[in-house]
């Protein structure tokens, strides 16, 4: 089958490799119809992480069951499915308390599993004609018959429920004011999710004027970071008091308005943003490793965080890879009901033989570019 | 009236000071059965804050109502009430999200109020015959009439609650297992409460034998830290998972085994001690301002934190002074039905007068003097 | 000063009372903008309770602070406020606990206090130029000065926030599907608030098509349960499953299509709508005596229920007249924001004077009557 | 294998079946080591179900692994197990939600599935010498290899769970109040575990001297209903007040002091017991269809409760059988850590063979024959 490889530091290729297969009784094969390229995509585009040549990419898939294992109950040939970007088990101690980023049992030894990515384990990406589910009862998510929301759904499978994620860490609630930082697809999600759960008024700090106006498009009060201090801008507009919650949609790769690399900037702004008693959600990636970091402290993922303020204000931080599972069932409920469209993000539909070109002008930050889908084939063919 | 009177680095006298009076009508007066000294008092007492002379202490206060204002109605003259450390006014927005820590109304500009505290607002200290309590009816709690439980009685004002926030905010529940560093008073408090809501193992960091040897007492598994490194400790003694939870008792203070100061080094152990998913409370200090920090960033309360391996592990930490009231009328219910003593950590009664040769040796660790609780009278003549 | 006096039974009149005063150093009085007239007011108008003639009604009010006792600390003339129907003090237990339906102290020995309401306390109500809150910093939620939003705002008192509170005690959640019974104002208010909270389907029970065209605009799906079974109609709605979620805005004096009172009808039909596993949120009134019941176990207030059902399905159902307090910031919030417009349900604006036509057209169900809102003077010379 | 087959009412003997075997890739075969008899199986075995002859009883199961089907990947041949009753899938919108005692798929069309029970699908159950367990991954609790506390994990297959949800949905809490009705092995577990999350005072009601020195004996306020009103006992035992909490472990087939079954009677005295704002939990079996009932509308499930009290004291009842998986892995780390030993509710280990006579026995509520378990061989030769 073709399938998007990567071949070195900017250089993917659409090449044939083997067609999966059934390799255990709990797996299923997936007929891929969208998968999304997605901003993480792009630090293993960039040679700036471990991964090595043939590695296939893609963590947001959704497509047609193809096949099933004889250990499989519940998912039948001909279903519409997503699946989270985490691959998880169900069965461990973490995948039990709902927290399937952490799956014990699916990467040994690290946190949690991933489709197509550099130490997430062994799971081949789903930029191709088909992907293999693993204990696919648990990670296939059933989606009505035919081709309706397909670029929502296909949002299900990552940057829907990470940006939900971010706003449910913040524990965002009916009535308050959000802060979100970051205006690319996740925080836009961030912001589209707080707004969901009935935020009063949500805050997004970008200096990107096309993500700015997405953002005031969905009802969020755009902020440009690159106009003056956002901290300020955001304690104005709540009369002085600072946001209830917020989120960080950045994460390390951070940068001031000078556009140099501050790896705690944002983290440090939203210490000063949310106000005391506040809630940060932070989705946006901290590394314990990142050899191209500005110090050697950030190299280990050691930076200088405002600590002694945090605690004076008596803040609460939840962190990390989003839960996919955790939400997404009733993040789909929202698309099928027409309550929820997080399309709204994607800015171009491809088929899968463009995938090198989509990939290059992504990193370049081309307008147009900023939320790829690729489709294997054509979906009125589907 | 006799009160503890600051005077200067290392200098209180207990000095005759006007009595206070009912100043709103929302006040009351309290005769003063019992106060303790608190640890956060030798900040001042080291003169290592702003406080001037004249500040008279304690924030630890529990007696019987003397003079009612004309303004308060659940609160009679001859009641046994046990007071917070923190002052609140029960209406603002955050007392009424059962934040008492930052009430806005008590100290406008500031993080809450307190007695006989710097920068805390303009309210004396309870070391003293006679305190003045505002906004009674929600500051007062009440207690069953008599003597008995005293000492139990006077934790209620400060450690008691403030160990349980720090496990309140690591979430710690049944079958948990949790890690406390610092097992000063309040690190005592915070493994008791863990205990008390039904935690399955409890480890306590510290050095000092005196300590673990409490802990000990109690239930919880001692770890020496001058010893060998407490996360492999404590990972060896959970099979190689790390704990459920953390608490951080000690705060901006730690010190490493060779007993040099590094702030951040304990909540840095925790980061590492917690396992993937887990959660901390931090309830030991961390100050936005540190003149005597040992670092320019420190000194702004600004730390090296492993924010990358605290994101990986998706963790959550809380932080903050307690909110006293969230908790004092349940842990007051389990004292009075004998199920919680938490005045197995007071040390030593000591009548008032007897404050400045107290602060001297509590000052210098002296054996015995770890947790003073001083009586303006004897108890029997109360 | 003008009052909306009780008679008798159908007899209310605008006559001169004395003025209130304030009578604790934490009152304060209201000069009334606006007062609504409320379903449950009926129970009295009708004489069905125990209440004498005399009583001022009306408990859901708001206006401009006129006067400020000398124990108030946070309210000034002038203000703009709005009061929760239930009168509470901020200090009991059940205030603590955010309960401040159940306040214990300002009503001893009944289940909490409101204004210009039999059996619930010595507080004149507030159809009238003026009235006395007590416990004024607790009570009295500060508005925007002002007009704007007037009647959004005047909802706040009571029926934004029990509807509110049906859809938090079922704890309605993104993504969940509700079946609200009842489409009165409450009901409307509880359809309208599980949309706020991200409900993907409401449905909404009555047999009045000016109701269900209400639910209808706001996104609910309207069910004429004078059209058949609502409980099969619902079912079918959701895939046969019956919904997450459900509230009960109607209470015990439910009637079948047929118009026959059945006091248990609805939380029977809600234990058939609701899927294994769901949540009822009750905010229609059940009541322990009612001497007009159709059989002496319902006098008594003693219904058969399908407990057998109830528990197979696992079912959980909160009750109880709503803690407005816990609410009403938040949703003066989203008011503010523009987020929330519940001034939909107001049909009518009336001079004061005019209450005792308005109570009897609303006796009747006259159109145009179902929520109508008294002003004691224009509001352009507020 | 030998098992236990229930022959018809009064009549179940020990006789040969078809051995089980591995059916579906995702099974086990577990050697049972220890299998209780519940109270519940009473039903069946004194011919009130429709169980057929031939069944198979036991639900409460634990043993180690024998056999292990081609899809199953963390549990091994020679595990120690203990099985939740509830048989469950780990997918379903249910078990995602944590509700695995609402499975959808074990046992399509009812309410979840279990081992050995009439209308609970088609497990046979594990009073025998080897059990079929589906969805293995899912359904086993691993336990620490060997012997030790064999009685104690034998109850974490049902009643120390479903004591615990009893508690959980009770949401009792550190310093509460509680009240249990019924002291049976289900009650005595909702007692200890409600004393395990923190409970300051529990009170057991029941009549049988046995059970309730049992009660007194964990540190409860035995309460002996023959003996006077339980309502008032637990009033006078709580300064008037009622206690904040109250679970059901009794349920329909409860009675009244002279021995007369009136199958809403505990309901209502909880009602009436728990104070207003109080919550419930009931794990006290109520059926939709129950023959012997004494009233036709009990015949059906539908009770005469007190509504009207529930509604005006703003109570909240959670109902249901309990999820077992949702507690069976914290409850367990508590026996291994020495914190939690339910075996104390043992009152009887005999062999298998013995099980007609036990069931004899126990049915006639023989003393020592209140919660046996049975070994299919001698346990030191496991």
């Amino acid at each position: 089958m073709k399938a998007v490889v990567y071949q070195g530091p900017y250089d993917v290729q659409v090449t044939d490799v083997e067609d999966p297969r059934v390799e255990a009784p709990t797996d299923v094969i997936v007929r891929i119809t969208t998968t999304a390229i997605c901003g993480s995509d792009l630090h293993m585009y960039e040679g700036r992480t471990g991964a090595e040549s043939g590695l296939v990419f893609g963590h947001e898939n959704m497509g047609i069951v193809e096949e099933v294992g004889s250990g499989v109950t519940s998912i039948r040939k001909g279903d519409r499915v997503c699946m989270p970007f985490n691959v998880a088990c169900g069965f461990c101690t973490n995948c039990l308390a709902g927290k399937t980023a952490f799956c014990l049992t699916v990467n040994p030894g690290f946190g949690g599993g991933a489709y197509g990515y550099v130490s997430m384990g062994p799971y081949r990406g789903g930029q191709a004609e088909y992907l293999r589910v693993p204990f696919a009862d648990f990670n296939c998510l059933p989606l009505p018959a035919g081709t309706e929301h397909e670029n929502d759904f296909a949002m299900l499978a990552d940057i829907f429920p990470t940006g939900y994620h971010g706003a449910a860490m913040a524990q965002v609630s009916p009535g308050d004011t959000v802060a979100v930082y970051g205006a690319g697809p996740v925080g836009l999600m961030a912001a589209y999710s707080s707004l969901l759960r009935g935020a009063s008024k949500v805050f997004v700090v970008d200096k990107v004027a096309d993500r700015l106006r997405l953002a005031e498009e969905i009802g969020a009060v755009p902020v440009d970071f690159s106009a003056g201090d956002p901290v300020e801008a955001i304690k104005e507009g709540t009369g002085g008091h600072g946001t209830d919650k917020g989120i960080d949609a950045v994460g390390y790769q951070a940068t001031v308005s000078a556009g140099e690399e501050q790896p705690a900037v944002v983290l440090n702004q939203l210490i000063h943003t949310v106000r005391a008693t506040g809630r940060i959600g932070t989705v946006g990636l901290y590394l314990p490793s990142d050899p191209g970091a500005p110090s050697p402290e950030a190299a280990e993922g050691r930076l200088l965080i405002d600590i002694g303020t945090f605690f004076e204000r008596g803040l609460t931080m939840g962190t990390g890879q989003a839960d996919v599972k955790a939400y997404n069932r009733q993040l789909r409920d929202l698309i099928i009901e027409g309550r929820a469209t997080p399309s709204f993000v994607v800015s171009k539909e491809l088929p899968l033989t463009e995938a090198p070109d989509a990939y290059a002008r992504f990193d370049k930050r081309e307008e147009g570019y900023s939320k790829v889908v690729l489709r294997p084939r054509d979906l009125a063919g589907v």
